[in-house]
């Protein structure tokens, strides 16, 4: 079996309704061009990439911080407990083929960190100019478009 | 969205023929069924039973101990990459609404001590004699009938 | 520098006071071979354990399961905050030389089953008979010497 | 028992030799301080921190990311194996009342992310001028006293 790209949604918990918005774009853009959206499954940009991706029928994976599947947001195809609080955003960086970076706080500063130390290409998307080493992207769907095009290059380069 | 139940199912990954096609049995008894298949994704009970659940077209999650989702087995549709190792064996039992557990060895008993730990249903499928507490079938079809009559009961009290 | 032996301590958070003073004097047959002492931090087990360490003077690391230090006992020397969980139980077993359980329910089973997929010693203090491949004593004074016997051991074979 | 005080140092764990011996005086101030080092437990900024610390008899702990406590560097005093990779960045930063940020790459960013997403102050030594919100500081010893000023003040606050 081939597997869809995966590609992870990052950004605040706590987001301002533009930035809401502009996840709903992205989520819905991945669910159309077929790749599964990967990120933590609880509110703001996490809640709202989800709900893009469902309303076009895409697969969602929220990987939860702890072990009730009940605080996933109702968007999250496939609820996964960690129980290992923060340290679950590493898994949605090593699970991703590529990231697309919303404005957020520390928790996704410290997603940008790993998945540079991963070599995973980010897409900042009107986010984090002071961080060097990151794609930039100023619409949902050129985001999306940068994303996948990374991925599939990156994928090629390891074969 | 009302998610689906989801099934664990551990034991060996190094399992004899007879034990993987049990593990195969119960796979497709779970997709048969519509519930979501979750284990570590690798060889063994692992493998044998996501290839049982593809066969049914049903999904399967396969939570993997390193970053390399190509390790995962051609059966997992979606490969988490945890990168904690053996540790990845909490997320597994937290994930799941039920355990069908299969002849395994120290992984296998550490999964069943956390199902225990967070109140699990555990069905032993022909194994672990030893353990108390644990429910007992004699083949793939009861296993799975049971898992999920108990997942169910278990999510009328929640509520 | 040559480190010394780390001996893991492991059994029930609410143990019966019989339990809890087997757990001081192993703790302290420890302090007094001067190995180190490591567990969960927490109560029961974890915390005579640790108290009996600290009376004679000995190291005691506590991995506990949550972010805030302060749920450490207070016999806990070193308090070390993994926020991951049930997972820490991983950490408490890899980080030891070799394991001594103690009575206890899911989370000490847990617990012995990464012993076992490890390759580490574990000696049963008048506990856990119905598992096999374990070492067994009946006294506080033996578990400590078959454990830092057998750590030991295999510390030459790898050499 | 009152606990004393543990700091964190991060930075890059391949190094250039300024960065390094930066690091080794971080160490050393820390310990003469009577604080713990706690970091990575690896090489580069790591091994110099614990190095320095050592040289003054201060306790080091290395929080390895594998299962192998003999990949740790011999300054490690405790080696705490983790096996959870990565991840394991959210336990040094969750166990430290403060942390000193030297150069590095994405896995310093991340933890950078973390200490910010828990509230720990961050004393950038030298580095970092890029993220926000840090304190600063330029030599070795304002490092030290800063981080354990803010750790202090944020103690008594919690009490």
């Amino acid at each position: 079996m081939k597997r869809r790209p995966v590609v992870a949604v990052i950004g605040a918990g706590d987001a301002p309704a533009a930035v809401r918005k502009l996840a709903f774009e992205v989520g819905r853009e991945i669910a159309r061009k077929g790749a599964v959206l990967i990120n933590g499954g609880l509110a703001g940009v996490m809640e709202s990439a989800a709900a893009g991706a469902r309303k076009e029928d895409g697969h969602t994976i929220g990987i939860i911080p702890g072990y009730d599947r009940r605080t996933a947001n109702r968007h999250v195809e496939f609820a996964i407990a960690t129980g290992i609080g923060e340290a679950r955003n590493v898994i949605i960086v090593a699970s991703a083929d590529a990231v697309i970076a919303l404005r957020g706080e520390g928790g996704t500063l410290a997603e940008i960190g790993f998945a540079l130390k991963f070599g995973k290409p980010v897409v900042a998307l009107d986010s984090w100019p002071e961080i060097a080493g990151l794609n930039r992207a100023e619409t949902a769907a050129d985001a999306v478009a940068i994303a996948l095009r990374l991925a599939a290059a990156k994928s090629r380069r390891r074969r």
